[in-house]
């Protein structure tokens, strides 16, 4: 069987950056999970004493708190800097975008529509932004029945499929008379999505490695299995089954923006061992 | 043969207002047709001696030029007022909108593309008022290998079809960091359109009644010739061909919305004698 890894995957700029940044600031902590796979923060734990707490209000004076690629909600980002907590900030620049969009828009008396998944920690943040209340949507169904102000601003998650996007976005523009969308999807997501789309149109395996809670790895799941029915969603080597390979001739490998290097090795080496 | 009209068809509010100012203002000219309809321009010239010119330049002082309902560009409408002509302007606000908006986003450093068609009035109106020049396109192949700056506006002839204009929307929005969407289609030109589109579904034969040049008109037409072959686009009732009526069972109508209700009635009239 030939083994054939997408021509994008894995880490993106601010997954890199993030990670650099803790490794960096050794006895910190995370306010929630740096990025989305638990390996590489347990790597980080043992290695760089980084750790993690679910609480902002647990940092005291002094106390080192780096912020996750997902960026926080605005007022628990203000409550650590008026406690004096030491803000490191890991929020990737592309987050930081739809945070500083929404803050705008509000201030420009816009209706803020974010496409997105409402409990993501990214659009917690992005949404704590928009000064007077934004509404978060799936697809355009959400926005059924619901009376909006003529002047609209559209956000993105940065991790979500374009198709999806412009679903939303084509149910708005016809409607009202202003909807101005902004492209917050970010590149990486967009090259890891387009090759995704090209290997699995050829593979008759797919495999995506990422984090189950990581939204970009969902993504690309999603597109795969559009392609390919044969398309398994896994952590780490050890969620592989064998049986998935017999008889099969060309497996494609992607992976989440969030999975490092050397968990993709391994589930590279574990699957030419098997098959 | 059953003989029924669109639910919503024929003069919109801006023809309507622009021709009320017309007719208050008796021994002036228009610079341009007024409306897109020539039997109405002659009878303002007849009935209140409201003259027509294609040279602005021929206005003198004290002259009283109508300007008409699709606006003129922006220099020309400067050099009358400097010439000390009395300008009355019958620009239908519709008009006035992505004018301004196209001046607006010029000035905040927008790139600005209209979607419409270049050699009609309404549009070098409209163009003019971009400050930093604009992009005329009539789809997204017009913007193949264009390169744009990361901001654009978006803005649309009056009386296109929104299906159309969502199509240039979507090839701009997944490459560009933030598209602008103005929705400047009017609402007459959306409400006679969705009634076209629904007589047309029942109807055996369609009759478009409008000027030649009009652009709703001709789109009413299009729409209407999707969803029933014989469909037929006539000025006035000296176009029709009884021939077209034979072993029809349902005629529908329509009109654009330069097209007056008389015309529309002689039509009509001569349809029900005719077949």
């Amino acid at each position: 069987m030939k083994i054939e890894l997408a021509e994008k995957y894995g880490f993106c700029f601010g997954v890199k950056r993030a990670i650099k940044i803790a490794e960096e600031n050794t006895d910190s902590s995370t306010y929630g999970p740096l990025i989305h796979n638990n390996k590489e923060i347990e790597r980080l734990q043992k290695d760089f004493k980084v750790g993690l707490t679910d609480d902002h209000r647990s940092f005291k004076s002094g106390d080192k708190a780096v912020i996750r690629t997902h960026g926080i909600p605005k007022n628990e980002l203000q409550e650590l800097k008026e406690n004096n907590v030491n803000v490191v900030d890991a929020t990737c620049p592309y987050v930081t975008k739809p945070q500083q969009i929404c803050q705008d828009m509000s201030e420009e008396g816009y209706d803020i529509i974010i496409f997105g998944d409402e409990a993501h920690p990214e659009i917690k943040g992005v949404k704590s932004y928009a000064t007077h209340g934004a509404r978060v949507v799936t697809c355009s169904k959400d926005l059924e029945g619901v009376k909006l102000k003529d002047k609209i601003a559209l956000v993105a998650q940065t991790t979500r499929k374009v198709e999806d996007y412009m679903e939303v976005a084509n149910y708005l523009i016809p409607r009202y008379k202003e909807v101005r969308v902004f492209n917050t999807i970010c590149n990486a997501t967009f090259e890891n999505q387009e090759a995704v789309r090209k290997i699995s149109t050829k593979a008759d395996i797919m495999i995506i490695i990422g984090g189950k809670n990581s939204s970009n790895t969902k993504q690309l799941f999603s597109i795969s299995h559009d392609n390919c029915s044969d398309s398994y969603h896994i952590e780490d080597e050890n969620d592989l089954d064998y049986k998935w390979f017999i008889n099969k001739k060309f497996c494609g490998i992607s992976a989440g923006a969030s999975t490092p290097d050397w968990i993709i090795q391994n589930v590279v080496n574990s699957i030419k061992k098997g098959s």
